[in-house]
């Protein structure tokens, strides 16, 4: 990957932070869902992010967890799941149209972490395929998609192998012919080469996380890891900007709380752009813009529109900022 | 107004509480907009509550002010108005949509108050018919209208004389044939004296603010006030219900912070409903579900919505609380 070859609008620019809706808007609408990401488009953020699995029959859907999360899901009976549900990628695509994910359970931690969330119902999961053919609708014309393919090289039962992982999502990009219009990224670095592989000018994304604080994740980035497919952090001086350019890397994805300065000038020194995910507190979304990162992944992205504008700053070319 | 006669929908029931989606939904959405109402009712709350002024050449539009505010509107030029603008019933229809609302100026303190409400470009004040429209399309049909019409009695000069206030509504209202889909409420209630005129099937709500407390407004009911069209409140043993009852409501709307368990279970043995508003702090909610209230107006319907829920309790009844 040429990063020049990066289209603009996937770039930061002077006075420009693009913003990514975290699985549309997670926020304030159902997670991966057509109207979460409808929405996001509507108030003029021009990026969402999306997390893609593979069914039993081989259809990209948009979904984020290995199963269906109990406290996100109603079965066809209407009624919570008890469980997470069986793998995604063991299951149809119809068998998953049965499944309700417009709300979240109530009790749960997982619903706690978003009071604000609506709660709809008779809400499908959807396919790539739907949400790219809201991209097409003309009034969406300069919006584009930050695809991240789910992928655990420690578990590898949990999606098909690699080049049936990745054929399917490029078969919706290509029918469409919007490949200038995607940003491919996942942490399983493995994934990312296979895309390299059959797509090599479709730029990837390079996901990161080192802190051993975050909540629910592991360390993906340190030299033996799997997720890494062989890369070495030792070979580049430890460091994880040089790696991913070295991999060809249009994008380096960090968790927002390993940013720092350093790191950051480092990675766009090496013409890398840096997105932040997931973003979400207003104080973190100051903290990221005033580290002048390109991208700021938020569940909240009407919230992060207000922190930049406040800076003077924009999400887009078409939104001026003015003078308060 | 026999109360008898208020549609079930705007009714509470035995765990339902009705939830007004205030202004749209000014928390996420510019206030008074379609894309905020319009969300809204995709998210499964079945009213909103609006505000309508006349224009100069009598079109019933979406908008609170006497005056445009400053701190929520762009003018032709792109730029924010300098100061508010001048009264709205002084300018046409035409002369209106040349103003963009679809986002607040940061640095204002109204800014301030709502910081996760998106910020979009290219909006217009929106007129009833088009709200109408949208309340008429299929997949809305149990959607239903909580109208204010804005009249201040030490201002006569903000809006047209009562009859040519209220027939510009009622017309529209009757063109689209949803007069049982919507109710009318005012401070000032000689509008609503003017409506039980023109329109006495249509419901009316009167609306009360009693605090000294409320940051921006002054009390409405209160012996001698302009704002009751001669009501009095010592005839009726001092009680707001009493009163509200006499003159035919079939809606009490008291200021939240007003209302008392006393004064609400003499409205409802009056067979007043009780709607109360402006409901956004979640404690808040909270309270007013824990007091039994009918209707509970806010600008985070969403997070009202979760509240519901997580007390066994609905807004609608296609929406049925499940065992956590």
């Amino acid at each position: 990957m040429n990063t020049s070859a990066l289209p603009i609008q996937m770039r930061g620019a002077p006075d420009i932070i693009r913003l990514h809706g975290h699985r549309g808007a997670r926020g304030v609408l159902p997670e991966n869902t057509l109207i979460g990401f409808r929405n996001t488009f509507e108030i003029g953020v021009r990026a969402v992010e999306i997390d893609i699995m593979i069914t039993a029959d081989g259809v990209p859907v948009l979904t984020h967890n290995p199963s269906l999360m109990a406290a996100a899901t109603r079965g066809p009976d209407g009624r919570w799941l008890e469980r997470d549900s069986k793998p995604v990628v063991q299951m149809s695509h119809d068998e998953l149209q049965q499944f309700d994910v417009g709300g979240l359970r109530d009790g749960t931690a997982y619903a706690a972490r978003y009071p604000d969330q609506a709660f709809l119902s008779g809400i499908k999961i959807p396919d790539l395929a739907q949400l790219v053919n809201m991209v097409l609708e003309p009034e969406f014309a300069d919006v584009w998609l930050n695809i991240e393919i789910k992928s655990n090289p420690d578990h590898p039962d949990e999606a098909p192998t690699l080049p049936r992982l990745v054929a399917p999502v490029l078969a919706v990009i290509n029918a469409a012919g919007i490949a200038d219009r995607v940003l491919l990224q996942s942490f399983d670095w493995r994934v990312l080469t296979e895309i390299a592989r059959q797509a090599p000018h479709i730029p990837r994304s390079y996901l990161t996380y080192e802190t051993r604080k975050h909540p629910t994740m592991a360390v993906n980035v340190i030299d033996g890891s799997p997720w890494m497919d062989g890369a070495s952090l030792a070979a580049h001086n430890g460091s994880i900007p040089q790696v991913v350019s070295n991999l060809g890397g249009a994008v380096w994805s960090p968790y927002f709380k390993d940013i720092t300065a350093k790191a950051l000038a480092e990675a766009q020194a090496l013409g890398l752009v840096v997105n932040v995910w997931t973003v979400n507190e207003r104080a973190d979304i100051n903290r990221m813009i005033d580290l002048g990162v390109d991208g700021i992944i938020t569940d909240y992205p009407a919230r992060a529109q207000r922190c930049l504008l406040a800076k003077g700053l924009s999400w887009h070319e078409d939104v001026t900022p003015m003078p308060r």
